[in-house]
């Protein structure tokens, strides 16, 4: 028996090519004390990775060349040496891209069957509707009539983001690329209107779709679209600062806005990261498990099959090609 | 009897110049029901005034090109139609460049004879001094031990505020323009030490007296300034934005910081004016009246005599030529 992983096998300068990584195969490994060993059924792609690889400073902490890539997974426990796990349970963790891969029983979380379908304790039930449920709570604090504008609309962590302000009483705008995506955001997840920002007009779109400014902004994105939204934003706005995807695969950062308009408009700027309020995980859990049931909560998944596809999609991710939470099914749900 | 006014004559572009403004000489005015005349006695000139003669898009309204410049005054009265008002009475309210004035008694507030200098109403324990205390209060909240960095410390704002940071047990850093100032800031006020931005090393400097990283920063300057301490704001750093004065006088707005690190390390950079909370300014000088009384709150002012000299006065305000609360003694204290 062996298991196969993805290493960082060189930094990327810029946008990642395949090179940078490498799929090798080792011999199974056996779960030490209080470990178990899973085989992988999902992989979640993110954003934040580019982060992990880039050998510069960043919130996530640095993956080395010739390391593992690392993941939030769904796996299915073959082997245990825990009193908390048994072969068949599933489990929800941090633990990387490979089939198969030893961890500490502490570090996991079980899954009930059957109460959610498992893809989405790695999407809208996971880490990425975790973080649109704290940027709304702790950052957004969204009031009825207000005006929210979210970029990254369609992903996983827009999606939410906009459906919690929209629960809130808020006008939503959503930000995506692509006609297919604006459809869907519309449609789909029920926000006021989508603005496609590869039209080419997203100024003259906010200002028809925001007449009266803009309270909040999610931001995801960065580049073009903090240009456009930033002096739109209204007295008291708040931005949430979720990430810049735009600039991940740049090699020097871009500047910012003049900050005198904070001070004029009393705006507030707030970075976020999920893990810093971990309570939040199961609080979201049990608040929105219901709506994923009862269909009030909408999301969307993009799924490709194999480990071996996890680096294309990685890389296609960073240029917006995904559409939905993209996940990789490493191995099917049961056996 | 006549009294003197100073109008804007026409919008500076850059710098203001003496041209600007103009001194005119009108009949003395009478005051109308619920109003009262007062003579000015001390005229408050903060760096805020530049936003309102701009004509562009500010948080304090515009002055029009031949209106009244407008600004904090502590006055004596001089006839009253209002019942609670009488001639000898001193109020502190917000009514201009002008030696005489004509104001609504329902906006202006009675002193209490001695209680403090008639000039601390301006300073110390008026506008500027307020700004210092709801920054510190509303958005700084700063823990013992931390490190605070205050620009235009030994200004009107910034000394407040590092004192109270003090007063909170965080190790504060100053900075400054020149070395008169920046022995003040330390020996004065007590800070732990001041940086002259003047000297050339600030950098160096802040990677010396901050060689925590920084935890707090009072924004009242921009440009070299916020691009020396942005990088080194700690993770939950925050930036009290209270203004910008290093580019009030530039024609274009200089670009900002890039807002990656606002997520990577979780900062909160937010907007602050005094007269979104009025409730603090009483709050204000019911804490502070005894520490100025006490010396435990130092302040320095710097007086100019005679209300010709305000215009001059206000440039060199805009380059920093100041040292201290900038105040015109317009007419004596008692006549």
């Amino acid at each position: 028996m062996t298991r196969q992983s993805i290493l960082l096998k060189s930094r990327p300068n810029g946008a990642p090519r395949p090179a940078n990584f490498e799929l090798v195969e080792q011999p199974m490994p056996l779960p030490g004390e209080a470990e178990v060993l899973l085989r992988t059924i999902y992989l979640s792609l993110d954003p934040y990775m580019r982060g992990r690889i880039s050998g510069r400073a960043s919130y996530a902490a640095p993956i080395e060349e010739g390391g593992d890539m690392m993941g939030e997974t769904v796996g299915e426990v073959l082997a245990s040496n825990d009193p908390k796990f048994e072969p068949g349970d599933l489990a929800v963790g941090a633990y990387g891209w490979a089939t198969h891969i030893v961890w500490p029983a502490a570090r996991l979380t079980k899954l009930t069957p059957g109460a959610a379908p498992l893809s989405t304790y790695l999407g809208v039930l996971g880490m990425p509707g975790v973080t649109a449920y704290s940027a709304m709570k702790d950052i957004g604090q969204v009031k009825p009539g207000e005006t929210v504008v979210i970029s990254a609309a369609s992903g996983a962590v827009g999606s939410v983001a906009g459906q919690l302000a929209k629960r809130a009483g808020a006008k939503i705008i959503g930000i995506a690329g692509g006609t297919e995506k604006c459809i869907f955001v519309q449609e789909g997840l029920g926000f006021d209107a989508c603005i496609d920002h590869r039209a080419g007009n997203l100024e003259t779109e906010l200002d028809i779709n925001c007449s009266t400014g803009i309270d909040v902004y999610f931001e995801n994105v960065g580049g073009a679209l903090q240009r456009a939204v930033y002096p739109r934003l209204n007295t008291f706005g708040r931005m949430i600062m979720c990430g810049m995807v735009a600039q991940y695969n740049a090699t020097e950062p871009e500047s910012g806005p003049n900050l005198m308009q904070v001070v004029a408009k009393r705006l507030r700027i707030e970075g976020l990261i999920v893990s810093d309020k971990p309570e939040r995980f199961a609080e979201w859990r049990a608040l929105a498990a219901p709506w994923v049931k009862d269909g009030s909560l909408r999301y969307r998944e993009d799924i490709v099959d194999g480990l071996d596809r996890a680096v294309p999609a990685f890389i296609g991710l960073l240029e917006g090609k995904n559409f939905g939470k993209l996940l990789v099914r490493v191995g099917p749900e049961a056996i």
